[in-house]
């Protein structure tokens, strides 16, 4: 039996990502989000969403980039913080021990040390209420020497990354593999044939 | 030092969630994806992109509705065969042995057997590239009774959702608790005053 919960954003999972954004000084920032994802393969692209009082959303608008650092377990105190206070007030960068790099393909910084950064153009920009969607071109995607995996890519077991309840406001971690796709399935699939 | 992995979809963690429809005649249907997430607060809203090929595309533009079912870890293997074959070809409902439930509030089916389920009206719709990004306002949210817990709120650990690993196509469960939110990140808060 199912009840309601109301009409809340009460989906999951969602990531917890930084988005790296130069201010109006120069000054690099980052905010953390938890409302975002992949929204198209070709061109790839990824979405963030933001209120527009915050000290990013000015950012991007103005410089028509931003960069999606994915931050590891180990940082998860730090990305707590770099969502709890504004750039405006203080320099995130510095107050996490983090190094802004700039990018060399957009006009934004990432953090030198997460695992996993994604540099975009800004693409598209979609007003739906409180928060503003935008849509990044992913332009690369750059990965630790150290979490580097099969093919050259990204191994999700050494990046790491966590994940938002956005229902009672915690973190958590990535679990156990469950199986590999378009195989797994495959036993569905034989009992239909 | 970081290596470039180019321009692809590699994001994560990103969630895996059926997108539940009714096609021309009337059939349930659900999709697998992973392109999607939360987008706004107020409305709340959540997107999911789908390529137009797809049998659920033509759905969502007809009945200007959708739901996601969010399925448990348990039900992995049935979340990718959903993912696998078309809505055209085989009816999904049936081969997973899940229940179409119609919602009351919007026109399109959830699945009786996901933990959550999100019943969305279509807001916006986005074309992209490949995919076409749909913008769904929550009108409401419906939970098993038995992944309820504190405030009447979903409990993450109890819906167990998982992650879809792009990068290496694999599916991972929700791992270990790491920290409250805006508490954890109070250690740095403490250090910078």
């Amino acid at each position: 039996m199912k009840q309601s919960v109301g009409a809340k954003t009460m989906a999951m999972p969602t990531p917890v990502w930084l988005v790296g954004t130069y201010d109006a000084d120069n000054k690099p920032n980052i905010m953390t989000i938890a409302w975002g994802g992949i929204c198209c393969s070709t061109p790839p692209c990824v979405t963030v969403s933001l209120r527009k009082a915050t000290h990013s959303y000015a950012a991007i608008e103005a410089r028509k980039a931003f960069t999606v650092s994915i931050p590891s377990q180990a940082q998860v105190a730090a990305a707590d913080f770099a969502g709890i206070v504004s750039g405006r007030d203080i320099d995130k960068f510095a107050a996490c021990n983090w190094t802004p790099v700039k990018s060399e393909l957009v006009d934004a910084p990432y953090v030198s040390e997460a695992p996993l950064v994604i540099e975009c153009r800004l693409l598209h920009t979609l007003e739906i209420g409180l928060h503003t969607q935008f849509v990044g071109e992913i332009v690369d995607i750059k990965a630790d020497e150290s979490v580097i995996g099969d093919k050259g890519y990204p191994d999700i077991t050494k990046v790491q990354p966590f994940v938002w309840d956005s229902c009672h406001r915690r973190y958590f971690g990535l679990g156990a593999y469950l199986g590999t796709a378009w195989e797994i399935g495959k036993t569905i699939t034989a009992k239909e044939s």
